[in-house]
């Protein structure tokens, strides 16, 4: 099986488990991890846990790097086969909102380069693959990126994370708010780039993602036209440790750069 | 027919054909208002062509006022039966997003003062119903705000709206953008408003809004529980020719107003 058909395939199935337990989810045990309003959910632990003990099972020798549970430690060996996971990303937006903004993001890297993602939307049945060199599909049709070519037309989701990310957004992004078009802040790195994929939105700012929060969508992103990059405008990589991405439709990736402090 | 029995059949009514022109929306004409990025849609106009015709058949006499074409002054007679219609608020939503994170907003107001509104969330087929006294409900369910109750463990929306209102939105929140525990823009005062009833969210924050926008949110809201209020404390009246609008869930609204510049 190829990396792609199984992360469809894995995506398709586990999704059924997420729509029922948020359904559910008056009854959900929630805790806190580093800060007050980094929640974890018993959804992201038996999300993460199938999900892998599938990985571990198609393909064993991979590395796993995941959001939870002690996995989300990047592996020594930058060029190996890698997967990168996030059981729910807008894990927040899950346990509160009238809207499901959340989705489950999985990623296949090899040589320290994403081949392979895709982020499955579960409330929606909405499921977003990209492959190197293959294109970007969602549920089956072809992903364009929008032709919104000046950031004053265009839509920009400014991530304002936790707390302790605050200062430096503001710090780094008020030339960009105040210019763009349109702001959105919906919470979720996989909602927002996978938006800009389907010509949904044109910019996502975030001063501080880890690998599994962008590695799915970043190859679907780039397979439908748009561009990702540091803050500072050079590439992304997983194993450079540092934190910021900026991702764009690809016509206003060099305005916006310019707008960033 | 009572005022809130009339508003819930409109809404119900209108919300089908609202669904049918979503579902269809790559066909749609969109023309620019007043700055490139407040949209006007043929839906709005429609939705408002409708709504307003139910309003003179059933109530022939009262007033209305409502946001597209001609209909958006404040009648000089600030005592008389008057309604409140924004057909589409959130129309950025509808015509770009994966969610659509849109409503239809109706309110009754009498001697100033907002006696009962209805807010419709058509792709959710969600109807939020409040009546001064009564009590506020959705889908027969009564709401109530949150319990949360600092704003360090708050979720706030804050509506940075169009271009021209970044600069003012920046200057008087930010010390509550790096003090909240959660922050989100939706850009549709309806949805953030009737989270905030229904106990998913806590804060709203809007520099310049119009009576149609928040009418029916704001009964809603107060019936479950909340509070409203201008950015400075003072009680929202819609003649006072004033923009700002400030909602809380009411445990946190002192605290709110404080970190307000």
């Amino acid at each position: 099986m190829t990396e792609i058909a199984f992360i469809e395939s894995v995506l398709t199935d586990v999704a059924s488990y997420v729509r029922e337990r948020y359904l559910d989810r008056t009854h959900l045990e929630v805790s806190t991890k580093t800060e007050a309003n980094d929640l974890l959910t018993e959804v992201d632990l038996e999300t993460q846990r199938r999900v892998v003990a599938r990985i571990n099972a198609q393909f064993p020798g991979d590395i796993v790097v995941a959001e939870e549970a002690n996995l989300n430690v990047l592996p020594p060996d930058t060029h190996a086969r890698t997967w990168f996971l996030d059981p729910i990303d807008g894990t927040q937006n899950f346990v509160r909102g009238i809207f499901p903004l959340f989705g489950v993001s999985l990623a296949f890297a090899q040589q320290g380069i994403v081949r392979s993602g895709g982020v499955m939307l579960p409330m929606n049945n909405d499921l977003f693959l990209g492959e190197r060199g293959a294109g970007a599909f969602r549920s089956g049709k072809r992903l364009h990126v929008a032709n919104v070519s000046s950031v004053a037309l265009a839509r920009a989701d400014i991530d304002f994370s936790v707390p302790s990310h605050r200062d430096e957004t503001l710090q780094r992004a008020t030339r960009l708010i105040v210019k763009t078009g349109q702001i959105r802040c919906f919470c979720s790195a996989v909602v927002a780039m996978c938006s800009i994929a389907s010509g949904d939105a044109d910019i996502f700012f975030n001063v501080g993602l880890s690998p599994w929060d962008y590695a799915a969508s970043q190859v679907i992103l780039e397979e439908a036209g748009g561009k990702t990059s540091r803050l500072d405008g050079s590439p992304l990589h997983f194993f450079d440790k540092r934190r910021g991405v900026l991702a764009t439709n690809g016509h206003i990736h060099a305005e916006t750069l310019s707008l960033l402090d």
